[in-house]
């Protein structure tokens, strides 16, 4: 808790990893602003970016058109084709995997179907160190990998990215994290986390909640997962399981069966099955393709449809209201298939903010995720690039680091 | 966000005030302990102890008996008595105001009843800035007064200590915090918080939720409040009114009315009312009374009055449920009349958490308040030690504490 003063080089090397953050999140900008948003002096801007820049994180450059005269400021970029991570992310129903350069930008993407049966540790691994390698192959020569970072639809243990309860896949206590480095064979850690962490994670970042301190994501898909930011951080509680508010109970009177062996939770009566069953097309609709097919029944005036979607709207705007209640946000943020019900549930959403949400907190703004599908992905690759954020140099010096080209694994773990 | 390194002055002055807090709140400890808890070597603690002795914080004692041969290690004492706060607790049926010292003792305690009419800014203020005069005179010559905090039962602006809404007294938007400040003249500003924050914050640093980081504490009188913990800051949202756990909806089906115009409000469902109209006797109990005659009734064998407590604790537990899934807290606190009504709902409380909280979370300890009724005191005690904590020496040397006896106002604001 209480921290003695830090020595010069811990000072260095927080500006170092502050510098290039302002760099990776806001994109190419000159050292005089960079002077400014950081409360630094320019000489030791200046001495930041060359250090920066001798390790192939960042280049500097001329801007291209200024449109003022006068010697311009040069531009200060992130290397984002030299330095990269990779990014997975194992959803419901299908395994995604990037990489991704330093700055944000997805180099090559690429997914499969999950197969309903035969989804054990073991496959799902190898599908992503296929991924991997392929992935490898595209880069170029000089190209490094600096991190690795991994999305779960379930629960995670922080530090060593142990599924400890994945539903939708049945997993129980999978050492998913070591077993993907294993397979990854690069000599990196793998960093996991919940998908709707990671959601909240890069719409923060990145995406819809950018300069909200304060925020609650939604993520939808067969449940629903949370990810809530507070005072600018994740919340995780004591074991890092905290965000659940998929099984907030909403409704204990009727509620329908939820997956953990309730009722009534938020995910029972908002998840996908739950519109679909509203809608009556349980017999011909499943999972996010029924949801879509719904939203577009109701798009054409299908009234059933349109009944269906304020149905999931009124529970929706109950959780809703409750997390604006404990949380006073900025904004609340809806993803995953909760982005697409969401346009035609909002007027009971904000009917039931404007009932239950004290006066004081209601000025939170309702939106859907900037990012779309891929936010969990861009979470995971945050994930994967914080460490290089951390300490910039260090992470390249010791090695902790591998060139993208060449035989994978280039330095196999036993 | 990002800061710059701190300079020698600023890491002076963090690691003066972090001293002083682990005396104040952990009491007597010896410089050896002190360099250990802190990672400072024994030189610098021998350097800010010497410093915060000159100011008239500390004292250094050989302890009285340490049953140990050879030379004791020199004890570290709070000046209790010298350094102190003045702390009130404006609350639905009383107003308390104490003086307590370094360290957190009640030096003294004062109560009166509030009346029910007539409860306005100016009444209410000229009761507590009577309290303040008497405890003042009762301050020895050189104590100093260094703080004041008050805790309300409202939502409180951070910041200035405006009541943008206080239900029970119908106050909205009433200058509390300025107007107390001008009327007690001690040129000290006034530190005012909620209620259930601030009795959230005295639990963590004080009582039954010491060295839990991630906790909930849930307030009961007429309404229910919160205070939430997260990773060892309150919870506090954009505007400072989050926590605002008793509009929880957990009854949407058929609720009971709720003072904010909803229905099914967890305030409504567990507040004292609902107790007491569960027990049958509202036709003669009323408020924090009327709950103690219930829970004393159930402790005799009333049958009527054991079914309200386990009515409540059934609604109470699905709040707590929710709470869980949400923060992943350590422990969840019950204070105020929650504190009296827990042991005769724990059973029930009990059952929803085991039904609808992810095995993974249900470690969370459930325990009553340890401090009581005056924990909300103790918490506005604590945000008045708050600034000289942050900045001891500067505190003292700018003037910004004042002697406890003498005219007062002894520096009246005008």
């Amino acid at each position: 808790m209480l921290k003695a003063g830090r020595s010069q080089e811990e000072i260095r090397r927080h500006n170092l990893g502050a510098l290039l953050r302002q760099v990776h999140l806001g994109g190419p900008v000159s050292r005089t602003v960079l002077a400014d948003r950081m409360g630094l002096n320019r000489s030791t801007i200046m001495a930041l970016t060359a250090e920066l820049t001798s390790a192939g994180l960042v280049r500097e450059e001329r801007p291209t058109d200024t449109g003022r005269a006068g010697r311009p400021s040069l531009v200060v970029r992130p290397e984002s084709d030299r330095v990269y991570v990779l990014a997975f992310d194992v959803r419901v129903d299908r395994l995604v995997a990037a990489r991704v350069g330093l700055g944000g930008t997805v180099l090559e993407r690429m997914e499969a179907v999950r197969p309903r049966a035969g989804a054990d540790l073991d496959d799902v691994v190898g599908v992503l160190a296929g991924f991997a390698r392929r992935l490898h192959r595209e880069a170029s020569p000089e190209a490094i990998c600096v991190g690795v970072g991994a999305a779960y639809c379930g629960m995670i243990r922080p530090g060593d990215g142990m599924v400890r309860f994945g539903p939708n896949m049945g997993w129980v206590d999978q050492a998913f994290g070591a077993e993907l480095g294993h397979r990854l064979g690069l000599g990196l850690p793998v960093a996991v986390g919940n998908e709707a962490h990671l959601g909240a994670l890069a719409e923060h970042e990145r995406g819809a909640g950018v300069g909200f301190d304060n925020l609650v994501y939604l993520h939808g898909d067969v449940g629903v997962g949370g990810g809530i930011i507070v005072g600018g951080k994740l919340l995780d509680g004591d074991g890092g399981y905290g965000c659940e508010l998929g099984h907030m109970m909403v409704n204990p009177h009727d509620g329908r069966p939820c997956g953990c062996g309730s009722r009534g939770c938020l995910e029972a009566e908002v998840g996908e099955q739950a519109l679909i069953d509203a809608a009556g097309r349980s017999a011909d609709l499943f999972g996010r393709e029924g949801v879509r097919a719904v939203v577009e029944a109701a798009d054409r005036g299908d009234l059933r449809a349109r009944d269906a979607l304020r149905r999931i709207g009124d529970w929706l705007g109950i959780g809703v209201a409750n997390l604006i209640n404990l949380f006073n946000p900025g904004m609340v943020i809806f993803g995953g298939m909760l982005r697409e019900v969401y346009p035609g549930a909002a007027a009971q959403v904000r009917d039931r903010v404007e009932a239950n949400v004290l006066m004081i907190s209601r000025k939170a703004l309702l939106r859907t995720s900037a990012l779309g599908d891929d936010a969990t992905l861009i979470g995971a690759a945050e994930l994967a690039f914080a460490r290089v954020l951390a300490s910039p140099l260090e992470v390249l010096a010791q090695g902790d680091a591998v060139p993208g080209r060449g035989p994978v694994p280039a330095r196999a773990t036993p």
